[in-house]
């Protein structure tokens, strides 16, 4: 009889596993569901209206309420880890990531991955590995698409690479590419009392920095899995992510959509136990190509830990606050 | 650029905010759906049967299982929190709390408030909000109406509020308000077996105490944003009123419905990790008016921190003891 | 006024009230949705490609995405659980589990028990209840049907229990009586990609272990009750199960359906912050009678505590390694 281990496992790919140009097709699909928005809903307290309540959202032209975009953005994330990030050390960056069209419940999403640059370290351990990622609904279209570099262990110090290359990534996408996920609406039926706020896109200039005031605790982490092997854990930055855009709404709270993401930086990890608090800067307001019902915002937020946000922490210097946690830098869409 | 601190976040209203009269349409509606009732269930173990299956509901005359009455009140007072209590050091009290209409998977609920009564405390540093609230489907119509007081912060100090009032709200919801949110029901169609209990309407005598048992370990707490603004974490007692109820089903597995809360009081805060047990006293036993299906029991449900209710601890004197952490008094229909 | 103590409560069976041939309907039915699955699949990462979308369900031959079955499990074996285990002290095996038909959101489960094994226990303290129990949709058919026996306490050490019987069960359940929970399934749609493995039925052979990699750190405990009455937490071990099982994935993903438990044992409890591993071993190959779609699996899977599994502990001896705390003997379904 053999006992011998058998390689059906996967053991996830190293560093000089990867070939620029490469694609994978990522498993397993996933049918999202009513269940998952109320598990994230639970989870990071999120509140806009069009995604909280069908009424809401029909009444402004979705034919129901879509799912919120992180969710989105999360499940298509999940997908690839096992493929890309596996044996990565950390997640460096995002870039280019656009919502593409809006997915509901009972929407099915599958993921795939280019390899679009492979960079090795100096110290011949690791590596730098550039994906783009695609996420698809049942029909086969596109409904997120993004960059995102890591840096992945080797398995074999010496080994080589054939090709490397560092892509050109946008600092952020152009207001024209925003607003594929966001329907025609209807701004004159945007009820402002309903969805918590008065304050439309021509309330909000550049420079403006907003507290977010509120925060929120941590208890764990969903939507990942716990990776031990290397004897650090990697904590799941989306978490933070969507806790500061759940955060965002005591400010933002018409900013019901997020259109893309320009780029975003885990500064510090987080733990459980700890409170989240938020802030956010508008770098830049934009009209959208073609659309008179809304409008774009290009914001800053800052997530903190266990420091409130009245004084707007972030950088000291070059170095960050080190209450700092997230800084991203996104689109997000706002009615006229 | 400008660069100051924008004003679109909401800090909550202060003590000197709120005037008589004041009426508040809450943000943002919610849908409700099969995921939020999976997530209670998880987290309260809840399992009536009229909420747990649809064929049991559909037997005896509901279209469908019906939302938990408690969840349709966490979601209703959650919308009234950004408004009313973000800047509460405690929530005083219900009373007169009528569940007005059943709530189904997909429904959407939103609410709206009316200021019924303010008086200031002699420390000038606070005062007392008393609220209406009430939750609406997507139809417009009422599915809860419920009062409740808080003690909020004063801004400022030296604000003076222009009119006080105190309202006369009732000790107890009369019985003849009660079975709004009950369809008539088939009461031979209702299976005590598959209910989990045989003991139905009459077998219940005012006076008698029912120790519910089994305890359930606090893990942590949705349905509420954690505020650390003033250095104390003010937890939802709504919380352990759900626990409370769900804990019940051990002695009142027939009590499917809860009509009306006259009531509460969240003598002592809960923490994570401890377990929480309860016990019940039928206060009265009463008719229904017009109806022959169901009958109602007005109970006292005590919970307790840590403590099993084998000799249910209440009051020592005029103190409670000291593991008392819920004292609830509220109508439940049975079927007869 | 009658302030004495009810006995409506149910205080749970003790070991002399069972007897022999005693068949028990559980309350409460259940309706399970989209909701529970999401909460199963974010505590436990499931992620085979039949349970988590309806595309590729659907394009298989089953008409949606079923539930997983261990979910199946843990809502029927928690049905039984006020009846025949609310004084149990252990849990102590399953035999002869067998799925029957798939379950799908929206069905409605209930759950029988018959009493078919007592055995008092020497120290008169305690005795071994063995019970069948059996799962029922809305339409009165079984979709599950297992063992198990569990010591359970007596309330009184001087009763006698009338008539005892020691059942004989299956060590395994016959490959004859797997496959009745999965339709005729189109194994030439089965798309190995998306479901995340190239290993078919054919290429598992008799004796070969897998690691299955992966850790996944165990916040809390769902589906329980907690019980604290003896002073002692009794751990759900089907957490563990889904836990293990939901990690075998990793080398395993094409197992996509568990058609019946051979057998398990909970070697030790587990504690919330740990972190659980897994392997498995094959056990045996076999075909499933009248069916050249699909292959079946025989399975010991085996789960640590805080332990990776490339070495795959197991026993020293007659002891199990210290780490383990899951041995569980099982038959999975593959595509041929």
């Amino acid at each position: 009889m053999n006992t011998s281990p058998s390689s059906k496992n996967n053991p996830g790919n190293y560093f000089e596993d990867f070939r620029l140009g490469q694609k994978i097709r990522h498993a397993a699909p996933r049918t999202v569901t009513v269940g998952d928005v109320a598990l994230y809903n639970g989870l990071f307290g999120a509140r806009f209206a069009v995604q909280s309540s069908d009424e809401f959202a029909r009444a402004i032209g979705y034919p129901r309420a879509p799912l919120d975009d992180l969710l989105v953005f999360h499940v298509v994330f999940g997908k690839t880890v096992p493929d890309i990030s596996l044996n990565a050390v950390a997640n460096l960056g995002y870039a280019d990531c656009r919502f593409l069209k809006p997915v509901y419940p009972g929407d099915t999403l599958s993921a795939e991955s280019e390899i679009i640059g492979l960079k090795e370290n100096s110290n011949r351990k690791t590596g730098i590995v550039y994906v783009r990622s695609r996420g698809f609904n049942q029909g086969g279209a596109p409904v997120i698409d993004y960059a995102r570099w890591v840096m992945v262990r080797k398995r074999d110090e010496t080994a080589v690479v054939p090709e490397e290359r560092v892509p050109q990534l946008p600092k952020a996408v152009e207001p024209s590419a925003l607003g594929a996920a966001c329907p025609a609406i209807d701004a004159s039926a945007y009820d402002a009392v309903l969805a918590g706020s008065p304050h439309r896109f021509g309330d909000y200039k550049a420079g403006e920095k907003i507290d977010h005031v509120d925060g929120m605790t941590v208890h764990f982490n969903l939507f990942a899995q716990s990776k031990d092997r290397f004897g650090k854990r990697l904590i799941y930055g989306g978490h933070v992510i969507s806790l500061a855009r759940a955060l965002s709404f005591n400010g933002l709270a018409n900013a019901f959509h997020v259109a893309a993401i320009n780029g975003g930086r885990h500064v510090a990890p987080l733990f459980a136990g700890l409170t989240v608090f938020a802030w956010s800067e508008v770098l830049a307001t934009a009209d959208v190509r073609g659309r008179s019902d809304i409008g774009a915002l290009r914001l800053r937020t800052v997530a903190t830990k266990d420091k409130p946000c009245a004084d707007f922490p972030y950088k000291e210097g070059e170095d960050y606050d080190p209450a700092v946690i997230l800084d991203l830098d996104y689109w997000v869409l706002m009615p006229k």
